[in-house]
């Protein structure tokens, strides 16, 4: 099943993805693949979810700052790494990091939410905060970069990362190797499009498809216009799928990806409550996407998919609690 | 590992549990055992969770039910069964006997949730509401046997629930064959006495413990006493812990069950939280008190436990939702 090595223009190769599995083997959670036979009759076929919200740091996003942190060298890794993110790539880069024995530091928006804030610095990152602007985000991890001697390691266009987030394709597709198809949600594309390597190089013939908000469609925008179109004003509360694709993603998802699937906020709550309720499996609104995509008509009404694989990305949602309160 | 066949007096041994997995393998769900890193600090020593909340019909319950179920002859399955239940039995019990296309009444009292008694509409079971009293139970689910010619299947106090239950020891010993101890919710007894049964069979330097809230602690004053005791006026949110142990299941967690550990409402609330925030699965209170004891002063202090694993017994919580709202 491993055969069929592809050679690709893109960043990265099969090749590289394999390479990335074996190097996070054992550090990484490989999550299980569960199924849910509910899912089944709503959708109108198999679907099989890869749950990377069980994954450590509860997103998939630890698999490529795994990947990244490992394949350091010695003296770069001593200096440690810097991130921007106010997202599940900063939790995860700062576990990676620790996990080396590494420092990791992490510049957010003094808008973060406190809660992420401390998810940081729980998993012992370094936290600097800026105002909430591009260019004050850019130049401030620019001189953490200058001061500590470290590494950049940005949240999706970087090839390592890239490569680490399509182990989970790997993973999947060892477990049910027959899937018509593999659907991910699409926000910068890192996810997707180290998916759409390892599941096209594997089998030529397995469908890929990306899910995203109609309120932040601009990978959708972009495979219609046939170039890359940015996200401006994205309104979502599927919060990892903010940005716009990056350089090296952006390629990857128009010619691997065979269509953009989108879903209203609507859908979206809907498609998280349902998991919740009947997967009993906490998600956050990013990994919803995707399972809205597969109940949405659009892909219902797709000949010749008789099982699909979903890869439920994170399940970082801040609490509090189903009762209304506080609690439980 | 599958040696050391246990003689013993009770209502079932190894051999019938061995003889459930055998049964009910392919139709229930293998369910993961997780783990994290988080908890193994909190616990201050290796925890393994069980995930039941994963098993078809969001608890453990339907492993039993579907043992009781495939156990019945031809003849006495045809006319279906029969059960009094307002909790997850109910609706393991309708989904275990839908999948043998066998009918299932299922006697609830009319106090029940409306969501509780579609549930087990759901599940295709036909639904029969009484008074919430004992009696009015029992004579409504004797109406229920006489109409139909069905069985009835209690929900903790029969040897093919028993076995069944224990089922989730075996699959969880061979994955995790080292284990100085296991820990379950006891309410009727039904799963503790399974997985005391399976697990001081196949090891018996194993440690087996329960766990209780202390508002509804009757295992725990059984223990202390000596002899059976009542469950009278429970108070606890874990509401799938409220009965009294049976008369099959109260020997065996008196012989086979080192310590019953009980744990306030407060630690259960706390529990069931840290679950979902860390774990990212929805766990009921029932399956929370496992972990509370887990975490609680006097199972720490226990010497000789290095690693410990948690059968996570159900998810099936009444949702509103995270935000407070209806939603997410």
């Amino acid at each position: 099943m491993m055969g069929g090595w592809a050679v690709s223009g893109y960043t990265i190769s099969l090749a590289d993805i394999l390479a990335a599995a074996d190097r996070v083997r054992g550090i990484i959670h490989r999550t299980p693949v569960l199924t849910c036979s509910t899912i089944h009759q709503l959708a109108h076929r198999s679907v099989m979810f890869k749950c990377e919200n069980l994954q450590k740091t509860g997103s998939f996003k630890y698999r490529g700052a795994t990947n990244a942190v490992r394949r350091l060298g010695a003296n770069p890794a001593a200096a440690g790494v810097v991130t921007h993110s106010s997202g599940n790539h900063a939790q995860a880069l700062a576990l990676a990091a620790r996990e080396c024995g590494i420092p990791a530091t992490v510049v957010m928006p003094k808008t973060a939410s406190p809660i992420k804030q401390a998810a940081v610095r729980g998993y012992g990152g370094a936290v600097i905060l800026c105002e909430p602007t591009l260019e004050a985000r850019d130049r401030a991890a620019a001189e953490a970069v200058a001061r500590t001697g470290g590494t950049l390691i940005p949240p999706f266009d970087h090839p390592d990362i890239i490569a680490g987030q399509g182990t989970a394709a790997i993973e999947l597709l060892e477990e049910y190797p027959r899937l018509d198809a593999v659907i991910a949600p699409v926000g910068g594309g890192g996810l997707l499009s180290g998916v759409a390597i390892a599941a096209t190089s594997l089998r030529p013939s397995l469908r890929v498809f990306g899910a995203e908000p109609l309120g932040a469609d601009d990978a959708a925008r972009s495979k219609a216009a046939g170039h890359w179109l940015p996200q401006t004003g994205p309104r979502t509360i599927a919060d990892g799928l903010l940005t716009s694709l990056g350089q090296l993603t952006w390629p990857i998802v128009r010619d691997r990806v065979e269509a953009i699937l989108t879903v209203s906020e609507e859908e979206i709550r809907a498609a998280m409550r349902l998991i919740w309720e009947r997967m009993k499996l906490v998600i956050e609104p990013s990994a919803a996407v995707a399972v809205a995509a597969v109940l949405s008509e659009s892909f219902q009404k797709l000949s010749n998919i008789q099982s699909v694989g979903i890869i439920l990305s994170g399940g970082n949602v801040a609490f509090p609690f189903p009762d209304g309160s506080d609690g439980p």
